[in-house]
């Protein structure tokens, strides 16, 4: 399999956690999205919106979209499971990476900051908007994580929802918010990457990092 | 079970049409979101990110997120299925429905909006911003489709990827896109819409349209 990717990206990062939990080794290319290169005729033709990831089987088929590449892996690579088997836990878990890839990450990723910047705001007021909008979704995901059992997000092993949130929670640091009051997001963290497989798909041990 | 919604929420309306299609019947409440109603404490206890749809089930639990509990609902109420059972085509149709979910809808929603203007962004910017998010996504949604079987945008029946797909097209419309070169979306909509299970979820149907 190749994963088209890129060092910084969230949901390229989601993708590389899930391939190292699932014990899978694929060919790495990349796409830099600060130059554009996502944007060229062929990697177009590859993923029709321009983003990574793109998943290329061995048959060529291609997969997009985080969330569903991780639900591929899932199904077709069941252990260790990245949800989990009772139906009201897994839409739980489905819910809290919702909140990240739906509400929080899209309204602050690069490309809708690059829009802001367009229409004359500042680099504080983008920082601001970025912050705003991760400040509020994290409130929430403290709150519907806050009675699940411990370390991880939802339980003793990590699931679709800690590979979701540890690369939201850099992004939160980056653009500067107050995570002191995240405490069990922050414990879910710790523990996750405490392990080979989330500390290996840290962005700065990508060979594509600047 | 109880559906917590609002008449034009895009994200309500495809809970309404999994339920229909599902042959399920719930009880509905509302909570009017230019109104501010969302944020109440009452609902935000419900609900902690204060947005619709929150399904309640009969023993109370609380289930957010449209695609996850669209998910639910296919889980537990396997007939008429909501993803194909092909593993590359539950990929295919949830990439589809992550593309709106998380790329389109969340950019242009109420609250971004609202923000916008909050920072000075005039009406027609606003109506812009919509557009241009809109039409982009829907550009790479018709390449994603185009050779899908019909009529649906994956083949003989509807899938999680029309119930995104006919909300969202309302909304490129709200907001001015020029929609006619989606001939295959625009196919797959229009047999949605021929369905009483769609039709009957549309926004004007609804007892809280204003």
């Amino acid at each position: 399999m190749i994963l088209h990717g890129y060092f910084r990206s969230s949901a390229a990062w989601r993708v590389r956690i899930a391939l190292h939990l699932k014990g899978l080794t694929v060919e790495n290319r990349y796409q830099h999205l600060r130059t554009g290169q996502q944007l060229s005729p062929e990697y177009m033709a590859v993923n029709p919106q321009g983003l990574v990831p793109s998943l290329i089987l061995d048959d060529g088929t291609v997969l997009t979209q985080s969330l569903a590449i991780c639900e591929y892996l899932d199904e077709q690579y069941p252990e260790p499971a990245l949800l989990p088997s009772d139906p009201i836990a897994r839409a739980r878990v489905r819910a809290f990476a919702q909140v990240i890839a739906c509400d929080i990450h899209p309204v602050q990723n690069l490309r809708v900051l690059k829009n802001l910047q367009a229409r004359g705001q500042t680099q504080d007021d983008t920082q601001s908007w970025a912050r705003d909008v991760i400040s509020s979704g994290f409130d929430a995901l403290e709150t519907l994580v806050n009675s699940q059992s411990r370390p991880f997000a939802f339980g003793e092993n990590p699931t679709l929802a800690d590979i979701c949130l540890v690369p939201q929670l850099v992004n939160a640091r980056r653009f500067g918010a107050d995570t002191s009051g995240w405490t069990r997001l922050l414990e879910a963290e710790a523990a996750c990457n405490a392990l080979p497989c989330f500390a290996d798909a840290l962005p700065e041990r990508q060979p594509d990092a600047e």
